[in-house]
């Protein structure tokens, strides 16, 4: 592709993109295809020769649109959001047009440096533990996912464990984790790659909030001890999956610090929220956590994916992850006075994320973002006053931050039919969870461009959705 | 940011990435800046007030782009390329654009089922195996680099070897595996993440062309079945790091069918090159690989990250890696019909990456990426007779593909000289690695830019530099 076609083709396509958001409300939210519905109109073979971007486009259009679950709606209530913005997709063009590896600081100093800088100012915008600072003991990187900083904690803490034996030895059978019955699956998904086994994973009762019950946890550490295993790590969360509930970090914090644990401290969705004061007392106790992360591809209008991981001690990570072939020795790796961030994930190579996230932050400010997100929050406790106020309503509880779990009063299957009437309509998309043994629907507020009309729309077409299927 | 407002910075942004390409010959190849250079000009905080993209590009110019090593230079010949083009480019933007998370087929069909096409075209655009087909038992998907492919098989691997008992129990401490002294370093890594242990990871010897020898793999294995140890996996290079060595992957494969062996195959940089079929003699026996990988990011003008997995059974691959807590079931998954590629790697959430890769193909069509990837051979080929002719250098060996390994006929310290002087010169980038004990240089030619004059040109300024230095 010419210099000449790339600038007609990608000025045609940021106005496709500008044109998808307008209308993007005129899609049905959750795609209405159904299983090969896409395949089927593609070639069973790739072409011998090039075609046309206009073609392809024109392929998009016809093939690809109808399979897409519009995530970007403002009616989209689903799951946590992936949010994204504009700064945050031209960041991700610039990044993409750059080209470059960032998986040691000579192969592109601009990448590295920028992304220790960024992560720095989240410490001071968040109000997060100075430990976190690259300039301190710990630092930050970008992460695809929490399910792989989880994955990277996890790793960190068995080595911690065993005098990074595992590492050289392999194995460690009776080396036992905890979380509560709500912590994300990527928990489990990492007790089994990491070689520990689900076995050896414990699961803390909860109380009426889903929060995890310290007490319970330190309990079960006890008679684990008692037994001959050896407690290593614990996963609080700040915001769960389920339903947004908070684990209480500082009391689980200190049973950790008590017995030699490492303390991961999830907070992919809610994370975010840390950027209001006023909300920063659920993240109480922080600073007794050896790693943390929060997703801003979830909720910081930066699109998918940038996960941010924290750790409050850098020589641990890189003592668990580090491998040096010949062929990625440099003068200055060997000097020791950069950041090789290819020591601080699974993966070697990676590209240059931090930009979309910088452009972020400098095109809403710490003000502007702050704004949104209490936005967000205001939505979601106004929607939980009308459940609360409906009769035919009812709310699990007071949402903490933008995720309001609620159920018509009626059986489980009812509430079932109720989401699948809302979401084959296309005009809202909304999941649910069980809890307590019940079905439960979730109504996640997050979107970029949801405003209260859209909220409002969504409450009026649930209450009458749910009428018609009474009568 | 408006749509307007994105309308009119996204044009801008296009025209300065077409300029970017345009003028890319006049940089440094290799960043200039010293530690610390990039950081010292950033602001201490984030703003509090929301800025202008027009104040954020200038910045980039200013303070980014010296800090930014141009892996899409023509003139970029360092370590293996990580190329990209147009149409990749806008790939990625319009993914950014859509911002769907492709975790579930449900929460965005087209974004499996274009994945799943695209990867079945491969197998029939390379020659490779059909058991690799999503059609049939086996199937691809796109993870983001082979060092997670890698670990993903090695996961596989050892579940198939322990009948899922370590996803259950932890630890396999008798369990081993096999490499040569010239495979990824990302097996080390995946390795310990795995919690095998590195003790339990053995080297087999190479030949004089840096392949492993399938005599002394047995010979091993029969070893360690003696002492009680349990062989489960091999990682056999099509193409290794260093010097672009291809391992005998069929007799290798045939060992490890003898002993029941997870044979994954690595072809990260060299795979592309069996869309060319006089190529394919080097993939012999790739139908006895219980998985293989290959990254059209390394060279085929797809941007990073997009690796290419494939698996012989995808219900080991499931099996090994699925989770299903409440808030991720849907009616698509539960009926069986379709593909949930969450199960497939590591993370959770995914993006769309499929859209890049399809572009590029229908770009390039099949005929267009062959004639690229020839001309790249070629170049190296000339480039390595060029040395052979020359009194002062010597050769490593005739290039496979498209990396020549050689060095002036001097010690390693004036070889180590040579590269740092050219890369400092900033006309050309690359790199080196250590075999049989001695200092090579890398010239890896796989740019999408890369031209003929471009490498006389390196070879020209390698020889110049290498004089002044004599001197």
């Amino acid at each position: 592709m010419s210099p000449e076609q790339f600038r007609e083709q990608g000025k045609k396509l940021i106005d496709w993109i500008a044109d998808y958001y307008e209308q993007v409300e005129s899609y049905p939210v959750l795609s209405q295809a159904k299983p090969g519905d896409v395949r089927k109109h593609l070639p069973e073979q790739a072409p011998e020769q090039g075609e046309s971007f206009d073609h392809m486009m024109k392929d998009v259009e016809q093939f690809i649109m109808p399979g897409i679950t519009h995530w970007q709606s403002p009616n989209f209530f689903a799951y946590f959001q992936s949010n994204t913005s504009g700064p945050s997709i031209l960041g991700e063009l610039l990044s993409a047009g750059l080209g470059v590896q960032g998986m040691l600081w000579a192969t592109s100093p601009a990448c590295t440096e920028l992304e220790s800088h960024v992560l720095d100012w989240l410490v001071d915008m968040m109000g997060l533990p100075q430990q976190f600072k690259t300039t301190e003991k710990g630092g930050g990187v970008i992460q695809d996912t929490a399910s792989n900083a989880l994955l990277t904690a996890l790793l960190c803490a068995r080595e911690m464990k065993t005098n990074f034996g595992t590492n050289q030895l392999g194995g460690c059978p009776k080396t036992v984790a905890y979380i509560s019955s709500h912590t994300h699956s990527s928990v489990e998904k990492g007790i089994k790659i990491a070689g520990i086994g689900i076995n050896n994973l414990r699961i803390i009762a909860a109380d009426e909030n889903q929060a995890m019950i310290p007490e319970k946890l330190e309990e079960q550490i006890q008679k684990d001890i008692e037994e001959g295993f050896i407690p290593f790590f614990t996963c609080a969360t700040i915001g769960t999956t389920s339903s947004n509930a908070v684990d209480p970090v500082r009391a689980i914090g200190e049973v950790c610090r008590k017995y030699d644990i490492w303390l991961h401290v999830d907070a992919a969705m809610s994370g975010t929220a840390a950027i209001c004061p006023e909300k920063r007392s659920h993240f109480d106790g922080l600073e007794l956590a050896k790693s943390y992360a929060f997703n801003p591809h979830k909720w910081m209008f930066t699109n998918f994916d940038c996960d941010c991981f924290y750790v409050s001690d850098k020589s641990v990570l890189i003592k668990t992850l580090s491998i040096l072939p010949e062929y990625l020795k440099n003068e200055a790796t060997e000097q020791g006075a950069v950041i090789d961030y290819r020591d601080w994930h699974i993966q070697l190579g990676r590209r240059f994320r931090a930009l979309k996230l910088w452009f972020v932050i400098r095109h809403y400010g710490v003000e502007g973002l702050r704004h949104h997100i209490r936005e967000h929050i205001q939505l979601a406790q106004g929607f939980s006053q009308w459940v609360n106020q409906s009769s035919d309503f009812e709310l699990l509880n007071e949402p903490p931050f933008n995720l309001v779990c609620f159920r018509y009063k009626a059986d489980d299957a009812f509430n079932k039919q109720l989401m699948d009437t809302l979401n084959k309509g296309g005009k809202i998309y909304l999941t649910h969870t069980v809890l307590n043994e019940q079905f439960w629907l979730r109504m996640s507020i997050g979107q970029t461009s949801t405003e209260r009309r859209h909220v409002e729309n969504a409450w009026n077409l649930i209450q009458e959705t749910a009428q018609q299927l009474k009568k």
